[in-house]
């Protein structure tokens, strides 16, 4: 069975989502993550976009074992020396050289020859080589280049010593059997044989990356690059949970596997859409709220009495255990660490501590404690400087009545208390929580989901916002959704003055495959 | 160039989602947006599966216009003159038996012999043909049954004078040049070269419908079975959009074409999501928030710089124009309707009046008023008997403070007015509203969405829940979202009073393609 190797972009890719904006805090929580689900390479980022992405990367090298660690580079000395000192700390490290194959690419954003970008990619590799033995070399815009100079760039790329070359399909342009013959030709008369690995690329902006990545396995990709729940740029990249659940479940066509362990994705999931603030659509394959149609609730009869007949994974396998109750108000400290290790958490002491006191406020409050409470409980854990706190908060709205918000704050210089009106309740708050911390950040998204069933399920608010030009992401959860959403506002002010927000630079050539 | 004709299967399989319920007035108004869009067919519903689903195939074979109006039939008389009694009012009407094919549905669901299905889909197929001309046979499971059979009964189909043979990968489990390889067969084997057409119909639970129905085309196919927004069952069937905008963006390798609108694409995804509650991912292709990176605002500039560069088609295409400034509150009548025109919005003038009303409400609460914001406004344009009206609400909450809600109520009896608490001010507005109409829904799903950008957004809630054996969808939208949120309450509680509620049937093999 070939094995096929998971290479998890969500980190750089992803976190290039339009409205996405990962601190360090975060990029370490998911990069930990990936490395339980078992991908064999976590691309952290790209080193010398900014120093924040360059600390992260460390910090992710230093801290995450198992995956190799990858940094983007484009072809000069000054990337690829800068991922090299980002990726030192790493016990296996890559680095990821990028290019573009296309005259339209070549001429109006790189300005070069075809000549002149064959003879960077060699010296660029070489030069890679003396810091790695591993270095992975991609071509942007492939589908709409020259074949034979796609052909020569990557035979040259492979002479130089690239030991993975990718083939990203940088627009979702291709259809699967098109992109299924380019790696067939490049896989038999490029690679010819030789050692390197062959690695797919894809976005889904037709709505077939996940089709395209497994065309390219049929055709001797040994390779996948992907993010957890598809996200990316416009239409996002190939999800990696469903070429993997392809994979495993398709076993018999592909032959082939990944090492992916398969129980944690749904958690991967999860963790991601919450601290990127991407919901994911009910319809989602594998990790929508209505994948397995025996948890709707409503169809269970029909499912079990056909569960052979219409089910072709289970969801345990994905780690989908059903949102049983695990726990109630007069459960103790141990039935509560417990639960966080059944569920796969495990904290210091001092860390549980705090989670259970939330935990008992939330169980005084809602009575029957479920799975999905205690994984919005933890991943909304603090790991944020709390410059301000929320003391005290009441609203008052209605029907030809101004909403009304008071909030009091503990804040550096003690209580600190406002009143403010807006278009609703959280508007009103969010006012008067910014007229407190003399901090109004710009507003890009604001999503709300029910965390688990019925009128008193946790409600969980993700706001993306903007200050100067830092980019954050904030969540807050609780059952009164004023509360949640004063409770994010409050996050993503307190990373502002962190200084933990992220500068993104533009998206342009540099760093889209 | 081939067409490929456009089944949508939105208001059948899609409409079976979990938590999807849609009344009369609802699928009504989506029948008429998939006329705009110009499908080919409408599968309105399956006649016999309630007198509700039968009124509305009525309802839309008497005023939907253009396109095919279809119902599903299993293999009996009652079920097929069911379906022909509802189409009757159509122009064009088609009527779609279905069976299944693998062993383990003839033996555990229709305890049939092979020979039993091949007689009865014969037998049943002439006996559509007395109703209308165009009759369409399926057969589930195909992925997973005898080829030899499969070929054998769809031959015997074809005999019998099915104009149209679907072949169903009803639990998403194909690999695409897996199910164009048996596409292949039929085209060459068994339709071989007579008039009928192949008909792909997918599923998307390892994230290929799109790429399997594009693989079928490619070998022979030339209609395709598909939902607005891939809504259905589980990770839902093929996405309408999707195969679309392949299509047409690849007609240099599908060689294909279709005669759908698409600048009607991006209304129709909004419509559908708005009434069934169902979001659509940021990161859904096509359709979805970013799928333009261009309208995120963050990139605009990256992406002027190179758009040719970077797109493969344009957001006009599908209809997405920016969510340009149409108004303001001094706006007047006459500019109001002409901008409902321009989004494609033709009313009475009584109608308009209604919404004009609102209109006014909402400018003098926001200001700039968006072509998202008039969307909204008429998507939750009351079709629904006004039993119970919001006439005044009021909710306190705030930190350590029980949360309570005063409603006041418009009812057959007057003003009613009630108080109560709850764990948060959203929970303690529906009790109040749930004590005066003594109706009390159990909630199935609660989700919020902000309609347009900014603070003073307009928030869209969507709830859908259950009330004896009724499912019911409501919308509500407003500034403020505990407002949009009783608004939903009162809708759902004003269509348990109507009945309107669904009456869903349990899903069984009965109804699953």
């Amino acid at each position: 069975m070939r094995h096929i190797k998971i290479f998890d972009t969500t980190l750089r890719d992803g976190e290039q989502s339009p409205g996405v904006a990962l601190n360090h805090a975060q990029k370490l929580e998911i990069a930990h993550q990936l490395s339980r689900l078992g991908v064999d390479i976590i691309e952290a980022g790209f080193a010398i976009a900014s120093p924040g992405d360059f600390e992260c990367i460390q910090r992710i090298a230093q801290e995450v074992h198992g995956p190799v660690i990858c940094s983007l580079a484009r072809l000069n000395k000054a990337d690829i020396e800068r991922a090299a000192m980002a990726l030192e700390p790493a016990e296996k490290r890559r680095i990821h050289v990028f290019t573009s194959a296309s005259k339209i690419h070549l001429e109006k954003m790189l300005k070069k020859t075809p000549e002149q970008i064959l003879d960077l990619s060699r010296e660029m590799i070489q030069f890679a080589l003396q810091f790695t033995d591993d270095v992975e070399f991609s071509a942007q815009d492939v589908m709409r280049a020259d074949p034979e100079f796609v052909y020569q760039l990557y035979a040259a790329a492979i002479e130089a010593g690239a030991t993975t070359i990718n083939i990203p399909d940088t627009v979702g342009y291709g259809a699967p059997n098109e992109y299924g013959r380019i790696i067939r030709t490049i896989h038999d008369d490029v690679v010819a044989g030789r050692n390197v690995a062959i690695s797919t690329h894809c976005h889904d902006d037709l709505g077939m990356a996940t089709a395209l990545s497994l065309a390219a396995v049929e055709n001797g990709a040994t390779q996948i690059e992907c993010t957890i729940n598809g996200i990316g740029e416009r239409a996002g990249n190939t999800s990696l949970e469903e070429v993997v659940m392809a994979i495993h479940t398709r076993k018999d066509w592909y032959h082939a596997e990944t090492r992916i362990n398969t129980r944690e994705l749904y958690r991967a999931s999860r963790l991601v859409s919450r601290l990127t603030g991407m919901p994911v659509q009910p319809n989602k394959a594998i990790v929508g709220d209505n994948a397995f149609a025996h948890e709707s609730g409503i169809h269970q009869d029909g499912v079990l009495k056909h569960k052979d007949t219409y089910e072709i994974m289970n969801a345990e396998l994905v780690g989908r255990e059903a949102a049983v109750m695990v726990m109630g108000k007069h459960s103790g400290r141990a039935a509560f660490r417990k639960a966080l290790s059944d569920l796969g958490y495990e904290f210091s002491e001092d860390k549980i501590n705090g989670l259970f006191a939330r935990f008992k406020d939330l169980a005084d409050r809602k009575g029957q404690i479920y799975a999905d409470d205690l994984r919005a409980l933890v991943d909304s854990r603090t790991d944020v400087p709390q410059t301000f706190t929320l003391e005290g908060f009441q609203i008052t709205s209605g029907l030809n009545i101004t909403p009304v918000a008071f909030i009091r704050l503990n804040t550096p210089e003690g209580s600190v208390e406002a009143t403010a009106h807006g278009d609703g309740p959280v508007a009103a708050a969010f006012t008067a929580i910014s007229q407190i911390t003399q901090i109004t950040p710009e507003l890009d998204t604001y999503r709300i989901q029910a965390v688990t069933r019925g009128s008193e399920a946790l409600g969980e608010v993700s706001i993306t916002a903007r200050y100067q030009n830092m980019h954050i992401t904030g969540q807050g959860v609780a059952t009164d959704v004023v509360e949640a959403s004063a409770r994010a506002w409050i996050r993503v002010i307190n990373q502002i003055v962190a200084g933990m927000g992220k500068t993104k630079i533009a998206t342009d050539a540099a760093e889209s495959l």
